[in-house]
């Protein structure tokens, strides 16, 4: 059984926190933000982390002066507007090239994400020449998160950490997961019946994605809210869960 | 100027819609639901309707029985499980196919949306030979009941048609946008400054399918939540907004 529907869900954005550090730990900055702002963490609640706060608190930063390009690098980037060291740094973050043209490049990434530059990026980084990287193990950070957060309240909940992806066809971009805790990203109708007594067959949605399209909503690009809580939503809690789920068998995407 | 980050947005599903009959008046429909569930639809929320209600009441379903499938229909659904007359309707729904291939079919509507099967399906239809198709002009529908909305509460909202479409590399499906009325469903941040002073080049946002994922969360599938309010979210209004918008330039789409 899927969980209940709520009669309301709310999304509020954590405002107050201070500019991440390497080492710091995101579970105590973001439990004292969430206090200062008098929104206790409650149980149940999926607290949504932007990758960019992930990144810079796991030291995922590679300041350009400190990259060689490889000839192919400089190659790509002739005539484009990215800086060859930037391009040598998402080709050491890809584990395959899906598409490479007109100066965009969508890779695989070691965790299996498909995205513009393997989510490398400038923007929201302090320097004009540091890149960020996605963190190692998005999942492992999501992990980290939410054991702080139980071990410093006693509450349990879901975490989930966000990027921003861009998609074939459709315009513009989204915040999708790229790591979770404690929560079953999917959710499955499948060989349930709808409102008509049909058995339905193929529903799969990733809530994990649609949370992480919620939260952008309270975030904002340019306003520093790089947590958000969402509060009300039954999630189906997991254990053991995995961005791994995630994607999508290559065997069943018809796109590669 | 983006608007400013909202401290809490409400996602707040109305339940108690009847099952929808060709020719009803959707506008009137959810307001009274609304009312009943002493939700008082309210200026500035974002009302998103799942888009099989609206094909339901401008009556775009189709019995199966009044299909006659032609040799490449038959052809296409032989060994898979889709009927040669579901089939038939898929190819009359696409203006394009992008793939086919082990009985999937990812086709380009009329409307320019890239999804598997032209959008057309077969679930929450009454009668076990009924499919629904996707709405001749979702604009066009999303206006309808923003004015039916706008006429009866005295109300401006925005409203979103949304639909359920799988993408390629991601696991599952989300709910997106395919008609918009009242809101720019696309939120630019480009030449923005973000918090280090660093101006944004590229960032842009497509608002519409993030707040069409979050109602979702709200609305199920199996549940008959069939309208959900956003509320507390500040959209960017447009009074000439259009799916138009949510479409990938096919020059900068490299996965067509």
């Amino acid at each position: 059984m899927p969980p209940a529907i709520p009669s309301e869900i709310r999304i509020i954005g954590i405002t107050g926190m201070p500019e991440v550090q390497p080492g710091d730990d995101l579970a105590a900055l973001l439990v004292s933000a969430a206090q200062n702002q008098g929104t206790a963490i409650q149980p149940g609640d999926v607290v949504v982390v932007t990758q960019k706060v992930v990144s810079k608190a796991e030291g995922r930063v590679v300041r350009l002066e400190d990259v060689t390009p490889s000839p192919l690098a400089i190659t790509i980037s002739e005539g484009h507007r990215r800086d060859p060291r930037h391009t040598e740094v998402v080709l050491r973050e890809s584990k395959r090239i899906v598409r490479m043209d007109r100066g965009v490049i969508i890779s695989e990434t070691y965790h299996g994400f498909i995205c513009a530059n393997a989510g490398v990026d400038a923007s929201n980084v302090p320097g004009a020449t540091t890149l960020c990287l996605l963190p190692l193990d998005p999942d492992a950070s999501a992990r980290r998160i939410r054991q702080g957060i139980q071990q410093r309240l006693g509450v349990t909940t879901a975490v989930i950490i966000s990027d921003t992806f861009g998609r074939p066809w459709r315009s513009g971009a989204t915040n999708v997961a790229i790591g979770v805790a404690g929560i079953d990203p999917m959710l499955s109708y499948v060989g349930q019946e709808d409102a008509h007594g049909k058995t339905l067959h193929t529903t799969v949605l990733c809530v994990a994605d649609e949370l992480a399209a919620a939260a952008e909503l309270a975030a904002g690009k340019v306003l520093g809210v790089p947590v958000v809580l969402i509060r009300g939503y039954p999630y189906q809690p997991s254990e053991s869960a995995s961005h791994q789920a995630l994607l999508r068998d290559p065997d069943k995407d018809l796109f590669r």
